[in-house]
């Protein structure tokens, strides 16, 4: 427990953010007060939404400043404990870890995890955070009816996969986009009808329609881009667009996104489009989270994890999950 | 009863409609067969929608072709009548009058006016499509709560002046855009807060923000273009986006519309953008009528037209509202 290596942001990231934008740095181990744990950091996760914190541009995630210790999701080990709630040994997880070997948590923002009941860093999956937003944005949002179908981009991502079986578990008609062949075989096991890699299709716009003969009814967009002009060019009467996530705009984060607009489509086919933030739906996680704890039990779920090792690879990993680059659930084992 | 000069489509407009597009062709007076009326035309009412007719690409008016009859919105005299529900000398109103002095409309798509309720022309204004769009598209969609900030584009065309007056019924705080100061002073007559003439203004952005200090919370969108993403600058959580209309482009109808999108603020924002169309609202038609009656025979409701006279007049009363050179509910007295 002597050395605490930490990510610190060195600068504010204007297009793809580069290792560069972080420096390691030597941290002491801090001390928790009053309601507060010190934790072990077993497991990181790296998710889209951190992208706007490195931004100084108006957000829902609080910007980062210059110098400040790098956070995010994480599970670890509690070493010591300031809070009646939490023992030391337990397992929880928490929203704002520090990007280091141990980090101190308020005991209030802690999750304590059963490790009999699921693998502990599923809290960071498909039983946490990403789980519920494909929960609450397809189901509560979307709101797809019987026999629809349900387009779903980043479609093998932590939110995707998990959103593309909840549409398969309730008998939707479900198509993915995703960024290699390989990962569309993937999602074909997990209960995707089919689906289009958008990096070698000629045509997106025509593969959509293509892929999705009926028309789309629900978007879940966790990109924004070219897949979304295709989504909106094959939208159906009474479509439902639920913006989720806009990762493919990660490399110009703050310049204006020119392109197609499509608001007469919007009008003439009364399509609904809707931003979605997980925080609106916080009364309900609890029964959200024993559903899909129940379903990942019976086998109904299956969680793809990809896993980096250490903590220095933290930004690396971050880096490759905005580019892509990863296949599944971007983890950080350290 | 022996001539019946009438408009035909001559061609489609790719881009703004010019009177060349029509033809005024002389047309017999048509025989109404059963369940049909005979009608002499009174009044005819120019609309946005309209627009879409002309176009060859697909949208929810169906489309003229060329050496079709134009058509839209009407109120009438029957002069022979094959159907019970009617009798000669009824007056009526229904959506699909030719641009002719004499025409022939279904009666069970017509509905019986009393001319000691209210101005017959007030069933193509106020009291029919434009006040009913205006009613559903603020209330059913745009769902406004008590004390928040509509803005409203097109605010003293046909839609825009009853939902600004809705709105200052309601209690809530509206805000005109339109294009000319004369417009804008005439909005705050009936309700409005302030305006923006979006015609003169330097900076329509900073325009809306000083107009709107607490920011947007429904924006009524009957014009798309550059008023559209003035509004969506200043667009509050969970703001909502009613999109009513987009007479803005109706000059470049057909190609597509590239500008900056708002994909992240939607999401950041949680705003719901969404299509309006009266025909889903049917059922709710009679009730909203008798409310929107009950306001003008009030006083609450004022309704202001801009007349052009003669049936010759209809494609030139058509192109100067498609252009915001109208001052009120665009009709023509035949």
């Amino acid at each position: 427990m002597t050395t605490n290596p930490t990510w610190i942001l060195k600068r504010h990231s204007s297009g793809m953010p580069i290792p560069d934008d972080f420096s390691f740095e030597e941290n002491a181990v801090p001390t928790p007060r009053t309601g507060e744990l010190l934790v072990r950091t077993l497991w990181l996760s790296v998710d889209p939404y951190m992208r706007g914190r490195l931004s100084p541009a108006k957000n829902y995630a609080a910007g980062a400043k210059i110098g400040d210790i790098m956070r995010g999701g994480g599970v670890g080990e509690v070493m010591a404990s300031e809070s009646s709630l939490f023992n030391v040994g337990d397992i929880v997880q928490a929203d704002d870890f520090g990007w280091q070997p141990y980090t101190v948590v308020a005991a209030d923002t802690a999750l304590r995890l059963d490790p009999a009941a699921a693998p502990v860093q599923t809290s960071l999956g498909c039983l946490g955070m990403p789980g519920l937003t494909a929960y609450f944005s397809l189901l509560n949002v979307g709101r797809p009816k019987q026999g629809e179908t349900v387009l779903i981009s980043a479609a093998s991502g932590a939110v995707g996969q998990i959103a593309g079986q909840i549409a398969r578990i309730k008998g939707l008609d479900v198509v993915a986009v995703a960024g290699s062949d390989q990962k569309v075989e993937w999602c074909k096991t997990i209960g995707y009808r089919t689906g289009i890699n958008h990096r070698t299709v000629e045509n997106i716009t025509e593969a959509v329609a293509a892929a999705c003969p009926n028309g789309v009814d629900v978007y879940l967009d966790n990109t924004a881009g070219p897949i979304h002009d295709a989504a909106m060019m094959n939208i159906n009467l009474f479509g439902r667009v639920v913006i989720v996530g806009t990762v493919a705009l990660a490399d110009r984060f703050d310049e204006p996104d020119i392109g197609p607009r499509h608001l007469r489509r919007i009008l003439v086919s009364r399509v609904r489009v809707e931003g979605f933030l997980l925080d609106d739906f916080e009364s309900d996680y609890v029964s959200a989270r024993s559903q899909l704890l129940e379903w990942y039990r019976e086998g109904a779920l299956t969680a793809r994890e990809d896993i980096s090792h250490g903590i220095e690879s933290t930004p690396h990993a971050f880096i490759r999950m905005l580019k892509g680059e990863n296949f599944g659930k971007q983890l950080v084992k350290v």
